[in-house]
């Protein structure tokens, strides 16, 4: 391993109260009113994409292992109404309606900041035991008061690496980041939204589930401590990609899982957006040269909830 | 009553085909490249609003009668390692992950097309059948592919008409809307998102359940010749209120209930959002005198989804 | 009060240890060959009664507040076929297809004997932490293993103080349970299993929800020295009741709720079944005179469950 | 194949009308007083078996392709306690709570009589648009009414065969079960609820979920004239087996799947039990060579349900 995991945790930077004890949203404190008129300047043409996943497929939904795919149930449909079990309205109305059995965490998503920590502290120093039964702490109401919204750049190393997908398990070094940047001719802003696609994501409707979960090991970042340095001087507001869980399954670097989860969430309090659908936005970035944008993500007030899925839309 | 319900039906205005006989997201397609740059404009000050309500809290969630408030249940928290059902993770990570069983109905959310119909067809023409066991057309997946964006407008109808909330049943009438335009000094464009504050939602936190439920009843607007010729001709991409279903349960003009519901939904494609949490936006509004704003909802791309719960975002 | 509960606490009997430190059935224990034969007499003309409620009716399912009712969807059923969404198996066969989201306990139900506890102990000295998660003692699984199956005894209370239903709150006395017997000149053996009638249940369907749950507080048996002792001695194998929690709400002798399931399922090991159907049984037990019958419960084996939902067969 | 299925559906038996046109419960008319007098006799040495499957167990519950496993989800545990989301009851009680989503044919069930049918006719003639939204037919609530009570008989195939467990898609045909049942010398008599043993449920724990629905395909029964004419005339009143379906998955005499399913379920109004779990109790008869019990099977009484969980008890 390149780095000694707990010399790093000594090092590493950390948010916890910068904004006051009582903190529970973290990066997204940045977000201010002249930051959301300078970020709104990224629109420049008017396009717009959605980078939520599509729920409830016949082909399956993406999951994390140990994850159920979203169950959808209709309570009432026209069904209904030809049984005799339902009768339309006076007029003549009739409707339908239905229920999802869904994890928070089952599709495209936000990380609640109290979703993930080490040992026995969220973000900010609460006590984990807030998470019992729900997250009295560090839930993801506390982001969906405020939604994510600034300019957002899109690294898309996959291309820059030339692969249609990176492979199982592939690292992107902080030195990607920085050439497909270059690459693309994007500046990067205090501030911004950074999102890095690795084609990954794509492999399970191309492949199928058998494929995709085999030996399963996501490529994407990890910690580096020039890249931790880089999201901590920049103040990104949230970073997200196109894997299930958004990071370097195992680290190449320290040799244990999902190490950004701790660096990132639980130091930083910068919110992970995972399982993005980059590939029509990366698409569109390539044919006309534009990698940055307005992005707005806005997660459901759930009380309690580890996160919530979203639908961020993209404006060019 | 005002109006002869089928001779209305034959009358009023209706945009199947006008798309094609493909179309399943109906005024959603006003949304130009330009129309997106021309709103973004109106987001003047930064300021951001979240419109949707709290999920799972303890006074409970306000629902229509027959459905269930959302159920939120951890799979995974502190307990889980406490009990030494689950080890951290190598370097010690830990996470917490959680699941909700949830009306797609049940919170702040936006219908889909198909959500509503009479007799047997579905907008657009599309047979009322392909309803059963999801929506095969017309789901809420279709609006979620382009999220609903736009200049909005707040006619905030209680301040208007100086009351905290219209009472139960009340009607408002289409020239309540533009008096009330009139008084708060905004200028109505094509292609607007109209929202309309009746006050009625906070009761449910304010009075409690009991009271709220008590003869439900809710007020809002409801059929009108001019008024439907009004959001036809106007081309306006989307509406909502503060109320569980938007419009007068019980409608003064037609005597049925919810007949926007056909009106808006089945006859214009137009979506209808319910439930939306308007009383910062309103405080702000009348603080500042501005009552147009740029406005995001993104659905989520369930497929053969009724609607889908949102978070709208409001930029000043 | 009658008693002081921390005396009571110290003197009350307890069979943790007697049946080794790993027992998890309790009083199950007593179950033999023998008693089985024995217990199979007292069918004595093959009329046989089932003691569970309904689910799902549209009326609502009592609950205990803060449980939900069972919710029932269909995956598949006859309207799949009609909207083409299935095809009929060659040869033409068709099916339907449900699901349930239900409260293991939110129907007529037995108590594993790790649902309730004192401080930090289950019953037989486990850990109360092993109940995070699931109970990984004490479940419901194990009594399923062995199913509750032996002499019945039904106690008409009811009938007995001359009353279609006791009153809310109202206590059942030691003495009115041995009147009873006395009256329906029914002999309570060793190991029997003990059901009371109380006529309360069934004001939920007569009354309505809003009068069955206005100040809500159930009749019953409650913690009595010489009750609690009786069980011990005589060594019975379960107990029952028809109302939810099969106890006096508010113990009229301990000033505390529901201290049985202290006394029964956490010093005893006594399975406590509830909301059992006795309407018919008692009607015909009333005629006939014959007040002790076969009794059957198989609950399911769900591990880690903290009850699970049965339909008691009686065979008189 | 040996049959043209539809002169065998014009030729087959049938029940409908035979206990007049409102009937749901089939062959069990058959249960009378007298008969569960004369089935109790068989219960000679007082030893049980409980046949239900475990629910939730961490190395995966078998249920047939498209269902999901049960998920049991807790609402309330000691976590709860620890973490101050909820106090002791005053004495220091305290509880645990939960919940469970679940197929109600995903695990040991019974099928209801209008779980299964052919075109548009259930069991006895009803529409099978009554299906929709919740069986208001030949719902398992009927079957619940009554319980699933007689002789028993288990004739163990696989031991017949001298196999440990049936092969895949291995058909068992009528002079098997004869064979079986003069090899085991136990006496069939009318009215009896026959049990087939294929062996073939176990292999889903011994050689895991992916050898067992690889190239799926069950042994067991299949349509034959003279079986049928046997389950007929013989006025068996329940049949089950330790497979999913309870019959040969793809049958070689028809060329259909699960043609037992019309031809019980929906001619003879026979209910079929379905993943029975006979391990323990075919070992016991093979040491006592008694093979013959008193059967117990107690559906809940879910309105509308196509089935219910069961943990059928055998008492010889």
């Amino acid at each position: 391993m390149i780095y000694n995991f707990e010399e790093e945790l000594r090092r590493a930077p950390k948010n916890w109260g910068r904004w006051g004890k009582d903190d529970e949203i973290g990066t997204l404190n940045f977000v201010t009113r002249d930051h959301i008129l300078r970020s709104l300047m990224t629109a420049r043409t008017g396009k717009t994409f959605t980078l939520g996943l599509w729920i409830n497929r016949k082909e399956g939904d993406p999951v994390w292992i140990g994850r159920r795919p979203t169950v959808h149930l209709m309570t009432k449909d026209e069904g209904t109404y030809i049984s005799g079990k339902a009768e339309p309205r006076p007029g003549g109305g009739k409707s339908a309606d239905d229920i999802v059995i869904m994890h928070l965490q089952g599709s495209t998503q936000v990380d609640a900041l109290g979703h993930y920590w080490k040992d026995n502290t969220l973000y900010n120093g609460f006590d984990s035991r807030t998470t019992i039964g729900g997250l009295a702490k560090d839930d993801v109401s506390k982001l969906a008061e405020r939604g994510i919204l600034g300019r957002g750049v899109l690294l898309d190393v996959a291309r820059h690496k030339g692969k249609g997908s990176l492979d199982k398990g592939e690292m992107i070094s902080f030195s990607d980041l920085l050439d497909t940047a270059k690459e693309e001719g994007v500046k990067i802003n205090k501030h911004d939204i950074i999102l890095v696609r690795t084609g990954f994501l794509k492999t399970f409707y191309e492949k199928g589930p058998n494929e995709f979960y085999k030996d399963f090991s996501e490529p994407g970042i990890t910690y580096e401590r020039e890249l931790v340095k880089w999201f901590y001087e920049n103040e990104f507001i949230a970073y997200g990609s196109d894997t299930i869980a958004s990071e370097q399954t195992y680290s190449s670097t320290l040799g244990i899982m999902l190490p950004l989860h701790i660096f990132f969430l639980n130091y930083l309090g910068l919110p992970i957006m995972e399982m993005l659908w980059l590939e029509e936005l990366a698409k569109d970035c390539a044919e006309d040269g534009q990698y940055d944008f307005f992005f707005i993500a806005s997660p459901l007030k759930v009380i309690g909830g580890t996160g919530s899925p979203i639908n961020p839309i993209v404006i060019k």
